[in-house]
C-alpha cells in the first residue's frame, strides 16, 4: 500500500490543472499575465489545464476531465504514479464534463494497454466516439460508460457521482456558422462527487447560473468554478481576440450577472476558482482583480491544490 | 529581433522531445529505465515525445512532427516562445512524417488563432483530416498543404524539404485485424531538411532500410533515425507488451538486420538515435547497449539537443 492509502478515508480533491485552455503562459501569447509568466515572475505561477483528481482512499483516482497536460501533470503528482516494477496506475477512472480540447484530449496520452474506465453522457461519448484517435484507447481494455443525467453512479468504490446540465456551448472543434452559446443538454455538464455524507462540486465551464444549479451548490461542501475570464470583454480590450466571456461559453466572475454577484447568497464557504484564462488579472498575485474575488470569499486554484470538503 | 535570429544563417536542429511513444518515463509503466527515471536518478533523462524543430535564421521555425508534449516542450524552449506583446510564435510551420499519436496530437496544443501551415502527405493530412478534433486548429488560418514523395518544397524561406516513403505501418488508432507492418506509401514517411548545401535526414520510425534509404542517408550530414527498440523481443521480454519492436513497425537497434548492422556501411559521421521508447536500456547512462551504440558511432538525442549539421 502506499503511504496516501494509509491515510483516513475521506473525500480528497487535487488540483492537476487550474488554467483554462492553453493553460499559463498560453504557447503564443504576450498578454499582461503571460508575461510576466515567462519571465518567471514569481506574482504569476505557471498552470497546466484544467483537470481535478478525486479519491476516497489515496490509491485509486478519478480524475475528472482530462487535460491534454496530462502526461506532465502526472509527472508533478506522485499519488498518480505507477507503482511495483510492472505497468501499473492509480488512475481507475476518468469522467469528461464536456469535449473541449483542454478537457478530453489528455485520454490521448492514457494510451498503452492500461486498464481504467472511461464515463460521460452519451453525447460526450458520441462526440469523443466519432474521433478515431481516440480509439488508442483501446475500447476493449478501457470500457466507455455512458452515464445520464441526474443518474447517481459509483464509477470508483465509495465514489458516488451525478452528473447534471450546465448552460454551455459546443467545442470550439466543432462551432459551425451561429453558435448558441446558452444551451442545456448533455454536451456540458457539471458534476457532484459524494464521498461519506462529503460532496464535492465541480463545473469548470458554465455560461449562465440557473435556479437549479444555485440549488446544487448551495447543498454543497466545496465548490470548483468556471473562473476563465474576471471581465465579459477581456479578450477584447486587451487585443487577444474578437470573442466576449459569454460567446466562448463562460461567464465572467464580474459584472452585472456574473459569477461574484450571481453566486455571492448561495455558494459554500469552500469556493474555489478553477479552468482559469490566461488573461485573467486574478493571475497575478497581489491585484486588486485577485484582492476583488479574494474578499469575495473565493479562493483562486493553482497546480498542485489539495482540497478536503 | 531576438538574440537567436543575429546568429549566422545556417541549418540549426533543436531535439524538443526524443522519446518514443509514452515518453520516459512512460505514465504507467514501472519498467528499469522508468523506475529509475521516477526516481530522479541521474543516469536516466527523462525525455518527452518525439519531435524536432528546425531553422535556418532562428527566428522562424519549422516543426517536424508535432508531439502531444508540445506545449511542455515549447515551456522549455526559449527560440519557440512568443515575442512582444500580443499574440505570435516563431513556429511557423509543422510537417507530420506520420499520423501517431506522439507526431501528430500536439497540432491540438497550437490552437488559439495562430498562423502556420502544416505539411503533410495527402494521406496523412486526410488521416488527420478524418477526425474533427483537429479544426481546433482552423483552417482558415492554419492552411494545410498536401506533398507529394519525392517533390521539393519550401515550407519556409532558405528551408528545402523533400519527404520520401519509409517502411511502416498504419498508426495504432487506426490498426483493424491483420497489420501489415512494412509497408511503404504515404502513410510513414521520412524527410530530408536541406539548406546552404547542407542536409538533415529525420525518420523517426522506420521499419525496414531499402536501397533508395541507404542512399539518401549516405548523401546527407546528418541524420536523426529510429531508436525505439535495442532488442527486437524487448517489450516481450521484459513483460511491457506482446509485440516485437518490427510488428511495431520499428526496426531494432541490434541483431541480424538491425539498425547498427544495416547502417553501419553507410550512415553520415553525425548519427543521432531519435524517438527512443523507454524500454530501451541505452537510456541509461553507462550501460553496456549505450556503450554499444556510441562505439558503432551514434549519439543518443536527448531533449534540448542541438545539432547543426
Amino acid at each position: 500500500m502506499s503511504p496516501a492509502s494509509a491515510s483516513s478515508p475521506r473525500l480528497r480533491a487535487l488540483v492537476l490543472g487550474s488554467g483554462g485552455g492553453g493553460g499559463v503562459p498560453q504557447w503564443n501569447c504576450g498578454c499582461r499575465v503571460c508575461r510576466l509568466a515567462w519571465s518567471g515572475d514569481e506574482r504569476v505561477k505557471p498552470r497546466t489545464q484544467s483537470s481535478l483528481a478525486v479519491s476516497v482512499d489515496g490509491a485509486n483516482w478519478l480524475l475528472l476531465n482530462a487535460s491534454i497536460d496530462m502526461r506532465q501533470q502526472i509527472l508533478a503528482t506522485p499519488a498518480l504514479q505507477p507503482k511495483g516494477d510492472g505497468r501499473h496506475s492509480p488512475i481507475a477512472a476518468v469522467l469528461l464534463t464536456n469535449t473541449d480540447v483542454d478537457h478530453a484530449a489528455g485520454l490521448l496520452s492514457l494510451r498503452e494497454r492500461q486498464p481504467f474506465t472511461i464515463w460521460g453522457t452519451q453525447a460526450i461519448l458520441d462526440t469523443i466516439g466519432a474521433n478515431r484517435i481516440f480509439d488508442v484507447v483501446g475500447r476493449a481494455i478501457v470500457p466507455r460508460h455512458a452515464v445520464k443525467l441526474g443518474e447517481a453512479f459509483e464509477p470508483l468504490p465509495g465514489l458516488t457521482l451525478e452528473v447534471f446540465p450546465v448552460p454551455g456551448k459546443v467545442p470550439l472543434w466543432l462551432e459551425e456558422n451561429e453558435v448558441k452559446t446558452d444551451q442545456i443538454g448533455e454536451g456540458t455538464v457539471g458534476v457532484a462527487v459524494e464521498a461519506g455524507g462529503r460532496t464535492l462540486l465541480y463545473a469548470p465551464g458554465c455560461a449562465r447560473v440557473t435556479d437549479d444549479l444555485k440549488m446544487r451548490i448551495a447543498a454543497a461542501h466545496a465548490l470548483f468554478f468556471d473562473g476563465t475570464l474576471f471581465a465579459d470583454d477581456e479578450m477584447i480590450v486587451n487585443g487577444l481576440g474578437d470573442k466576449t466571456g459569454r460567446r466562448m461559453g463562460h461567464m465572467p466572475l464580474s459584472g452585472p450577472g456574473g459569477t461574484l454577484e450571481e453566486l455571492a447568497a448561495c455558494a459554500p464557504a469552500r469556493r474555489i476558482l478553477i479552468h482559469i484564462n490566461n488573461s485573467n488579472p486574478i493571475l497575478i498575485e497581489g491585484s486588486p482583480e485577485e484582492a476583488r474575488v479574494k474578499a469575495a470569499g473565493w479562493d483562486i486554484a493553482f497546480d498542485g491544490m489539495e482540497v478536503v470538503p
